[in-house]
């Protein structure tokens, strides 16, 4: 496996299933990454460890996904000069999802998170792609294509009701 | 000076004037403390030093004050054993404080922080003293004598209003 | 059994599940509690003997559980000066476990409450428990080896992650 | 003076400016009433005397107002059969009045608290009067000339802006 | 069937089920009331006529529940001398109860509506009951055995978990 | 068909379920209408056109539907001088329903959007037909005839109760 | 004066101020309107009359504005057929302007008011022209007019910070 | 001037003294970068085409900032490849930020914007610039400096406070 390019972390193996949409999207567009577990409160160690690390080790990119009191992306960004996408997650006691989606985007003046929507792991694969298409043309171009596999799901789907009738299509 | 047996930290000097509430009330209580700035996100080894340390110097206590996305007290509650008080403060582009009353309370389970309410540092102190207090039966015999003192003002008060009508008391 | 450290009261029949994972965290972690009900509203009068009882019992901390309008942990604050510790229960006609929370965190000068995340019970067990390993080393050493522990599971699923690959591992 | 009807209670001094208003209504529409300060956290033996002997000793509704974690409505209301009204009080640290909102309205089954506007002082007298007046006819009749004043207060206003135009009544 | 003392209405068939609560606690404590559907913005005829003659029907309080944008407590209070007790219902496609909470509570000066907890037509039951007990001896009396009940209730619960331990009362 | 007044569209398949009542509603009131898909963030394209030739293409009124950022209905706005009407719809990852409210809502001056309630898309049928109505008189005798079905309804559902008794009703 | 087209009417005196803006468009359009106060609950009857004969009197469209509960619009909306245009106005003792927001926004299915947004009253203006403009042509043209020199306006503001720079533009 | 690398746009000369900041930090990193406005909802197709062009025009990053219902950054997102950095501004009418929040975070799967905290323009300026030093070293060793910079900031905060004494430092 080439060497990745994109670090999808998460704070709980009960983040995976959303955060596996991140890793998913960066797989069909030929993006090298590594996915694991790095918890904030948990395993500080790791975590300073690993954010430390990243740029040597040749990461361009993180993603880091959490929920209810959710340290992991801002930590992680005080710890790197990399680009840091956070995810909040919507946790099993969350208030509405409230807490994770403050506690990742109203970091402080210094430190920025680029923060996603509520469980937009998807979106987060998304961005960290088009961050490398800045610089690679190869990337840029696949994301081009993205957009239009977009752009033709919905006119099928418009195509379609028109045709059939919208008590058809429901 | 004594050693001290609550830490006070908090992350920006513009936390400063909340904060000095909890110094106050210690002070007042004849509780050795000490306080400075240790920012989560702008001094993370700081942090990691100071809370690693915290036991073994003596510290009983760590109040922990921060805004917005206020990552300190959950932190530095991954870092020790010691009982860590979180105060929420409602900084300058806060939304309403929402964000660090809900990055402060809504910690995983494993890592709790006992959080008092938004700039609520006075509390802080108080709680800090009655933890204390658990095992000292001087400072429990001081907090008997603050919670009378807090009762006698509003007997006070309502004296005064009773005794001169509510119209001359507003 | 030994004489009770910790008491834990709830407001109502309703909030013993929750509850309950506070003292579980206790009982394997070697410390004695008693558990019982005692509702603000509806027993004034036992709350008021609990809360004033509770220190010459032998208690050092009191962990109160209450959902909606949830005076419990604050009328008790009010009425000893052991440390009390507030879990926001999200009640079945809650309105999102705001009510729970804010009408437990939002004490007033003076008489402050520990509060935990909604429905943290197991945090607010584990609170008392750094409470009383503040001057007890038994406790202190148990906690270190509970933090040990999360810290052990969240490296055994990580690298049941990195070897499994994150698909098989959702 | 008259044996008061309506008991007003506060949880401090700084919430007088507010329930004034209470008080305000009652003097103008002749009903007799007390005020004084009574704190469920500060006093909490005062609050149990004053709503426990409040029925013998004649009245017939409380108002009650507080601010922030406002537990002295709900608590007055389980001491007491008589009626409860709660005036939600915003506190310099509240969060927007969230928390005296949710922490008088959202009682549990058994113990309601009539609730009113955030600030809503004048309408706690003004429901108060209701209530007295639900068997008193010369309140009943009182409160249908304050209507009527409502009512050609609003008409005066529409007047002067349909004839003066609405440019010069801003 | 004697004379209704409490009006009863609601602004759908849906919030049937939850406002019989307020009709089941009436019909326990021996008071009589009724019960009927009146449309605030379906009905505005028949509300304006049902809130206009509700005084010189006898009625003494009238209980009105209503859901999302929830103008009929409200409009009924602006129609009538008697205390109007409104019920927040969360109806289907409400953003969390939060519309018909607000537009519930939040009236403007001179019209209160006193306003319980969301979903909460029991304690407008109970609070209706409370209000005839200013002046009915008897209500007043079989108010103090309700509260009673409530206490005995929670004594139960608390002996049978005190003696059966909290697992096995789960 | 004839030429269609009324045009609907929704910025996903998904969203077709609830925008379907407002096609039913218009089709019972027998105006004609056209239903889409028209997406702003992936068929900007398609938006554009569908906004500039709706006036030209001899439409009156535009239903837009959209979920979570929701940028639609105030895009399609900013692109026309027909009226638009903003449904706010409630999506898989929504916070509640608030972030689709904000963005249909608070427009900035000069593009305002008509919004109707979460889900309401039954409403802005009505909404739109009652925009038509203002200058086609047959469709406004629809729309009395409209309410009085509404009105009787609720007087059924009365009579039901009020014959059968309210415990028979739920 | 020609006969008036768009009825502006409000809650209260201290509304005046944020609704005319909605009276400054029109004058600016050339629409005929009327402007006066009328409270729902206040001056109930004064609202019925307005609402029910206001098609009758040549009415096309009713902007209605209102704070804190306000039942204004949606009340409106039940009596007439015309379309009703909600402002929403953040009151001395709002809640952040949410109660007016939501007990406008969230009407039940029937009875629909087109929402704009918090103190938008000039979009109600506009909102309202863009009605008339769905028949008028003429009203048409000149929306057409103000969206251009909505246009113009953002053009010379940019061009003037690209050509003085961003720091001598602030 | 040197090509620039960064766009800044935003949608109201009222936001320029926020998102002035972007452009100072960009400037004092030696970034090149262009500033100008662009309005969703004023300026459509100027929006278009500047975010058609702006990767071939050589921008790498753009920076969006918009208050209310915010859809600059989402729009200008889906209509370019580049990553778009979202500002949420808290405009005059604005529901405590919460609009603007929450129309730039919540957007739909396929089209992410990387938000940032409330008025947090100078962050998105320090993402951008962690954006470009993925890519180019001299960028990431002047990020290294600046944190660098954060860190000494702080340990002088705290250096005098503890020398001179926390009251002395308020």
């Amino acid at each position: 496996m080439a060497k990745p390019q994109v670090g999808i972390i998460m704070g709980s193996q009960s983040d995976l299933k959303i955060m596996s949409e991140a890793a998913a999207f960066l797989e069909n567009t030929g993006i090298d990454f590594e996915l694991t577990i790095v918890s904030a409160h948990r395993t500080p160690d790791r975590m300073i460890t690993y954010a430390r690390e990243a740029r040597e080790r040749g990461l361009k990119v993180i993603i880091a996904g959490a929920g209810g009191a959710a340290h992991l992306p801002g930590m992680v960004a005080s710890l790197t000069t990399l680009p840091v996408i956070g995810v909040p997650i919507k946790s099993s006691n969350s208030i509405d999802g409230w807490d994770s989606v403050l506690s990742i985007l109203q970091m402080p003046t210094g430190i920025p998170v680029a923060t996603v929507a509520l469980n937009g792991a998807a979106n987060a694969g998304i961005l960290a792609a088009s961050i490398l298409g800045t610089f690679d043309e190869g990337v840029a171009t696949r994301m081009e294509a993205y957009k239009n596999s977009l752009r033709e799901k919905v006119l099928d789907s418009a195509a379609k009701i028109e045709k059939e009738g919208y008590r058809n299509s429901i």
